[in-house]
């Protein structure tokens, strides 16, 4: 069953996007991925977000850019929990999405992560968190994927600590 | 009959927005005011503006604060014009608002003017301008408009001088 | 049960935070609030986050402002869900918490809602979200307050045509 | 007959400005481009705003960058509505542009749109909203043009659903 | 003879000019000030600009808010040394107005001092720096000057010891 | 006679700078360049500060970078007109060097122009346009300057007239 | 023996500094406390600064507003660590005073607290911990502050535990 | 013995830090590299920083990016000196990361030096400074150093001159 939406405000977001779904494949979680726009095609993403629930899916990721109103809108039509992912464009970066997601007015949240692509992983990352709340197997796949994690970083501390034993016994 | 429709996002902005009441009573030009919440009242807000054009409405003005969506919404259900005034608040003032109005991706404008009661001003005096373009007497009305406001000016000016002629004489 | 930890920095978060407990005592959700600060508490906020799902907790919810660790610490030490909210203090308003708050590194992500007491209170909306979605009753429950909402803004723009009836009839 | 008189403050704005000529002429909208610069040639600047309403213009973009100042002088001397387009320029962006053409005082608006190239298409488009407001014809090009759009929007969704639909067979 | 001139856009900056008056009277620099608009009183500003260098002005000080393209205007009208001062307002404080005086394209410089009623005082000193460039007379009363400012910041800090070793000693 | 000193904070400021030597030299004006730094070279760029005047300069030019303290420090050491060029650099562009230029305290202003390279022609204009205040000749080249910088954009109009004839023949 | 310094560059920095003398008094560090502007007495600042090691002293803190240039200058003439607090002024707040504290060149570093009081007091402790690199009697004093300020954060969040169990109960 | 601990939240900073690395080695100051995350090995980085000092350090440099809370992390567990390094990253550049580092809560200071490269090599050199507080012979390795850069600016200068000359001659 496909428990997450993920929805992008245009096709040039999906190669960022992608990072999101490699994350939610690695934990066998299912996702739907739509472009549909707040302002270009805003019935569909009213009537997606309004029958969201309905369908099944238990978290909508809505990945935009500039003044970033996807996630926005979409939180207008749903109560399911709203993760927004700003995007990065010229020539204000990720200050423009950033703000226009986060700063929801009080009684309709949408919740922000970081910008670009650390932002569409840690989205999907934030999904699953969720999920896993009502899922003992998917919290312990997290604490996994945390330890493999610390694992990689370790390991590259491990590898700079040859490196300096290197350099000083030059 | 009404041309322009001055929509605000929350009761809160009212205060402000009264300025551009005044400006277009003191233009003879008809409008409707509405609070309508792109996100708490976001099918109201889809309605309205997807009908504004068949009931007469020749401008839509937008105010919002924070992550101003309101004027995306409306812009993404109607091809009228749509000005957006970007509200004041704690603690991102403007700058939220104002990149949350402006920054529309291609192919929906939104127009920004001055943020605060200055641009609630400014939005009803644009739409004036809009109007204008197809209404002479309208038009010679901004001109004696500008007219005045240059005298009021001149006036403060002639006033400082004044001023200045008593200091030096001091 | 108790399904939400709020977490704050520092006592003078108080008051912002308490808009959080309101909402989470209209929803009828648990909660346990505490003031541990990322660096004058290091320990016993770690413990805390380490311990968070065993001892029941779903979502944890943190306030912080300027260099807004909080959530980041906590993220660190558990795979539940965190909500951070940034808190306003002088000079740099928000920049500096929601900054530090929401631009976590791929693999940890920490979600930012609105700054400051709007932020409070949809961190705990945004809670009741995330709970509702294995909940049918507190979804049920959130339906609702979206729909009181709703009527809110119609109210309140009902008043405004009744103020502006009159004041066309002047 | 020519409607719409695009001013770019320096040569170099060209290749942006572009984009708004495309859209004038995909409309059918007869315009005249000129390079006028507010500070370099401030009396021609002048000059043409004074006499463009009498010339037949409906409305006036002007496109600069850095202390983007061509908008509001255009603005200062005709009654049209203006609208500026910020061009991005190094090291501000359009933060000293935006700026500069969107805070104009009270009584003179200039109303603003997204910066750099979508801008340049956004400008060309909400005049169009503007002729269209007394131009049945070209309301109906404007709603087929978001039609096209919206169009293309599905199309590359269902383009995107394909790709996943692929990419679960795996 | 009137040898500097001080422009402000509007009534309301006038406050914070004075300190600009009093700088100019304590050095015996005779100066005119006058409130002309870039925008409201468009022909006056270009005017007054074209003429001041006949009219035996040497230097021109702008002080304007917002999008304060006086300085700007006065510029293209004048080679005079134009020096802008930003004025501070809500919600921009004076970025806004900071960067339309300074972001100058080349060719046409204006210079800025420091924001506020700061740099209305530093505006006038630098207005007699330039003078002085010119009249020994003038640079001696800007080293004595200078001398007093040290005085008054040596004297503080003389208390300052006061007041710590009374501290100590207790 | 060297009438201008400029001096930069670094040989890395020296490719920005020469745009300001093209202008002197275009003008007549004489010159003398310095490498020195507010932090590495603080004595002697206090001791070329302090001995400026007497030498016979009469206009301080600083491109500096970063915390660009050059402009301060300089005019801290005399009563000569300093103008302050910010320089460009990662990662804060020229927030960090604009600010750190024109915030002067009051009592010892230092003017900024245009960040970057537009910023070391202006400079170096404004230079001379100090120079003409007591300089007629230099006062005319001035004026013809601005008169062929008119030209210019004229002549790019022309241009562009030609090509939009063109596009509307095809 | 005095071994630490606090410059300020103004004596309206004062209330605000003395936080930085209440945590040296706390912690028996002997220090100095001069008002010394960059500008307006740089030579007394820099001989302050060139004899400061001579004079016994170990760390200079310089807390300095705006165009912070004292720690710059004084760390131009001294090898001591310098601590610069950027002061929170209108209209920048501490933008202006961060970036001019902490973007030094490559070479000469100057280290940056927070912004305001917080940042007096912590300038304050970090002047400590660098005394403690050599004292371990002060080594232990900070650990017991640290202790004491641990005791505090527990004892606001026992009392918020008092609060929250009446507010169940009621 | 190695007296500077340096540590980096990820490899990816390890190309800076290494600017760092060169600078204690020219010093002769013994130095330990860890990469330790503060979010992905938060124990490893807690327990690193709680025996920093009974491991003979004296001071530990953090280098992070984008929500930097390595320094915060680790001066919560030591009172030995912090020194942050913000690292640059997109799409905030090192808006994030200063912030993240410098805006630290009363009673744990983290002092930030310069952005990026150039922080990397003024964090080490402000580290020596502080070991050089209680090592004479450091110190004086320090003014050699200091009088090394000089040269190398002055014949920076000397060069320039010699360029100018050979300019004028032609």
């Amino acid at each position: 069953m496909k428990q997450v939406a993920i929805l992008m405000g245009s096709k040039s977001d999906l190669e960022i996007v992608r990072a999101a779904f490699d994350v939610l494949d690695e934990f066998g979680v299912g996702f739907e991925a739509r472009i549909l726009s707040a302002h270009r095609t805003p019935e569909e993403a009213a009537a997606f977000a309004a029958s969201a629930a309905d369908r099944g899916y238990k978290v909508v990721i809505c990945a935009a850019g500039m003044a970033a109103h996807l996630g926005g809108v979409v939180a207008g039509h749903t109560t399911l929990p709203v993760v927004g992912v700003p995007m990065v464009s010229e020539p204000f970066k990720a200050q423009d999405s950033l703000l226009s997601i986060v700063q929801m007015p009080p009684g309709v949240p949408v919740a922000a992560v970081t910008a670009g692509k650390a932002g569409a992983k840690n989205a999907a990352l934030f999904a699953v968190e969720i999920l896993a709340t009502a899922d003992a197997a998917l919290a312990e796949k997290l604490r996994a994927f945390r330890a493999r994690q610390k694992e990689q970083v370790l390991a590259a501390d491990a590898e700079l600590q040859r490196e300096l034993a290197e350099r000083k016994s030059r």
